[in-house]
C-alpha cells in the first residue's frame, strides 16, 4: 500500500425531505449571501428550488439564482456565474442537482476569488481556495457531493478536463433518495453506469497488497449490480434509490481508492466522446469500459479474473484465467445493456469517422504530450485501436 | 433505510513514517499548547514519544506529557489530566497509542471545559465542546481514531461505560502501520477481534434493505479473515498491517453503519468481563460474540446464513438455514481461537461464581433498569444463559 492522506469532512445529511434543512446548514457553515446554482426547469417545476429557497427564507438568508447548467456543463455558464458572484458578494453556492450542477458550483466558487482565468484550475493548477460550496443531491451518479473534483468542458475547442482541491470539497451534501425517484429511466442507468465507472477506475491498479480497497470496490460493485436492476424495474422503489445513493458518494469520495495507484483512463477516452456528441457521460462509459478493459486485460489478467470471479460470480478457470477474465468483461457489458445503456459507436451517435478527432483532442488536447496515463499508458494508437474497438464489439 | 447524519471530518495521514508529522498537524488545527497522553514505557522506549516530542519542537509548540494510561482506561487518570490541562493552560490534546490513550484523551479534552463532572458524559449527557483531540495510533483496533466515541472504567464500583459526540472526533489521526509490528502476537489478535466485532455489531441490525452497508461490512470482514492470519504468523508484514489499520478504521468510523440500527449488546457484555478481571477488551469480545451469537441467532436466522456464506463461504443449506448460520457461527469461533484468541470462561480468567456479579453490574449497574437493547432485549436471565454459553462452548 502506498502512503496516503485522507480528508472528507462534509457532512452528510441523508433521507427524506432532508432538502428542507438547507437554509440551517448554510448558516451552520457560515454561509450570509447565497448563490443558487441548478440546471433545467424541473428542479423548479418538481417544487425543490422553492423548497429550498423557502428553507432559506426562514433563516433569513438571502440569495440570488443561476439556472441553466447543462450535462457536461460548459465554462461560459461558470464564467456567468462568478460576475454574478462578485457583483452580488455572495459568500456560500448551493449546487441544486447532479453532478453537473455541483461541479458547475464548485467552478465559479474556485474562479469567484482568484485573480487569473479559472481555467488555469482546470489546466493543472491545484485548488487552494474557493468559496465554501453546499449540494442538494438529485441525481446518483458523479459522486460529486462527496469528492474535491469538478469536471468542466471549454467550450472553446470542447475540451473536458478536470480540476480538484480540499477547497472544492463540499461543506454539506443532502443527498434525499426520493428526488431521484422522477428521473428518467436512462439517467438513472447513466448515474449507475457512472458510480460503477469510479469503483472499477479505482479497481485497476498497479499497487500491490490492497486487500481492504479490493473488498470495498467489490462491495460496492456487488451493491450496484443487486439495486440497478431493481430500480430499472421499479423506479419508485426508495429503499433501491437510497442503496444505489450512498453507494454513489462512497465510490467517489475515494476511502476505498486510498493507497492505490488508479486508473482513470476510461474516463478520459469517454470525455471527448460526451465532449464531442454531447451524450450522458454514463452512457459514453457503458460503450468505454468495455472496450477499454478489453485492451488492457493482458496488463495483469488476474486482476480482471478476480473481479470477474468475486463480483460477477464467474467459476474460476485456474488452466485458464483469461477466460475468466474476458468472461467479466462481457457480464459487465451485458449489465449495462440489461439496464438501457448503449453498447456501441451508433447507439452513442458517434461516428468512426470522427475517431482521428477523437484522438487529437484526447491525445494532443489542452497541452497533452500524446499519451495518457493510467493503469496503461496509452498513446494515439492505443487509443485509436480503442475507439475502433466500440463501432461493432 | 433510516434516515441518517454523516460526519467523519478527520484528517487522516497513513504511512511510513506519518508521526513526524505530528507536530505541523497540530499547527494546522490550531495547537498551541498540547498535553501528550500515552501508555506505558513502550511508546518512550521505542523513541515514539520523542519523535512526537521533536516534531512539536521543531514547530515551537510547547508540551505536558501525561503517561499511565492503561488498557481499559481508567477515571482516575482522566480527573488527573483535567487537572493538569487547567493548570497549564493546555488547547489541544495529542494522544499517543491505541483505543485506551486515544479514549482517555477524549474523556480528558471533554471535561476540561466542562463545568461539571466529566462522568456526566459517560452517564448519557451528549458531548457537545471539546479541546480539540489528535492522535498518533499504535494499535490497530479500538476505530477510536475515527470514531466520535470513547470508553472509560468507573473504578468506584468498575464500570465500563461510553460516551459520544462528534466534539471528541480526532481533528487528525496519524496511522503508521509500522508502529504496529512491535505488539506482541496476543495485542495484534486482540485488536483483530475488536475489528470483527464492532462490524458484527453493525451487521446485526432490524432494518430492512441495506445492501450497500451489508456489502461494505463484509468487505471489511472478508479483508480481516484474509490479513489476520498472515500478520500472526508473520508479525513485520508492513502490507498486511496496513490493511488490517485502514479496515480498523472503516470499521468504526461508521460509514458502513449508516441508516441501519446496530447491536453493540456483545460490546456491553463483554464490558462487564473485562472491567471485572481486567482481560484485554478483544480477548473478551472473541468469547463473548460466539456466545451472543448462538443465543439470539433465532431472531433472524437469514441474516446469520448470509454472512456465513457470503463471508465464511460456507455453502447454503436451502432447507436448513439454521445449520449454515450455526456453521458461520462456528467458523467465527474456530478463527479467533486460530488466532491465539481464548475460547471460554476459563481462558479469560472469568469465573462461573462471578456470573451473577456481572449481570448485576450489566443490567442493574449505573442506573440500568434490568434489559440492555440492541438486536435483540436481553434481561438478566438472558444474560445470565449467555455467560453460562461460555463456560463450555
Amino acid at each position: 500500500m502506498q502512503n496516503f492522506t485522507f480528508y472528507s469532512p462534509t457532512f452528510f445529511t441523508f433521507g427524506k425531505d432532508a432538502e428542507n434543512q438547507a437554509g440551517s446548514l448554510v448558516k451552520r457553515f457560515g454561509g450570509t449571501r447565497v448563490l443558487i446554482h441548478y440546471g433545467g426547469g424541473s428542479a423548479v417545476r418538481s417544487g425543490l428550488i422553492g423548497r429550498v429557497q423557502a428553507s432559506l427564507h426562514a433563516e433569513g438568508i438571502p440569495y440570488v439564482t443561476l439556472g441553466g447548467v447543462q450535462p457536461n456543463p460548459r465554462s461560459g455558464l461558470v464564467y456567468e456565474g462568478i460576475d454574478l458572484c462578485r457583483k452580488e458578494k455572495v459568500d456560500f453556492i448551493l449546487a441544486v442537482g447532479g453532478g453537473s450542477a455541483i461541479d458547475s458550483s464548485k467552478a465559479i466558487a474556485a474562479g469567484t476569488i482568484y485573480d487569473g482565468d479559472f481555467w488555469d484550475f482546470y489546466s493543472g493548477k491545484h485548488i487552494e481556495k474557493a468559496l465554501p460550496v453546499g449540494t442538494v443531491l438529485t441525481i446518483a451518479a458523479a459522486g460529486s457531493e462527496g469528492s474535491p473534483d469538478s469536471v468542466i468542458t471549454k467550450e472553446e475547442g470542447m475540451f473536458k478536463r478536470g480540476a480538484s482541491g480540499d477547497a472544492i470539497r463540499p461543506k454539506f451534501s443532502i443527498l434525499n433518495p426520493a428526488l431521484t425517484q422522477t428521473l428518467p429511466p436512462y439517467q438513472t442507468a447513466a448515474g449507475i453506469t457512472d458510480i460503477m465507472a469510479h469503483l472499477y477506475e479505482r479497481y485497476l491498479t498497479n499497487t500491490k497488497e490492497v486487500e481492504v480497497t479490493d473488498r470495498l470496490i467489490e462491495a460496492l460493485l456487488l451493491t450496484m449490480i443487486h439495486e440497478g436492476p431493481r430500480v430499472i424495474a421499479d423506479p419508485d422503489n426508495y429503499e433501491a434509490r437510497a442503496n444505489i445513493m450512498w453507494a454513489g458518494m462512497m465510490a467517489h469520495n475515494n476511502a476505498c481508492g486510498v493507497g492505490r495507484s488508479q486508473d482513470w483512463n476510461s474516463h478520459n477516452i469517454e470525455h471527448e466522446l460526451s465532449a464531442l456528441y454531447d451524450c450522458a457521460h454514463g452512457a459514453g462509459l457503458a460503450v468505454t469500459l468495455p472496450a477499454v478493459f478489453t485492451y488492457v486485460m493482458n496488463h495483469d489478467v488476474m486482476r480482471f479474473a478476480q473481479v470477474a470471479v468475486r463480483v460477477w460470480g464467474c467459476q474460476m478457470d485456474f488452466a485458464h484465467p483469461e477466460v475468466t477474465a474476458r468472461e467479466g468483461i462481457e457480464k459487465l457489458r451485458a449489465f449495462f445493456t440489461s439496464i438501457g445503456m448503449p453498447k456501441n459507436f451508433a447507439e452513442l451517435g458517434a461516428k468512426e469517422e470522427d475517431i482521428p478527432t477523437l484522438v487529437k483532442a484526447l491525445c494532443r488536447g489542452d497541452g497533452r504530450q500524446g499519451t495518457i496515463y493510467g493503469f496503461v499508458p496509452l498513446n494515439e494508437d492505443d487509443c485509436t485501436k480503442i475507439y475502433q474497438l466500440m463501432i461493432n464489439p
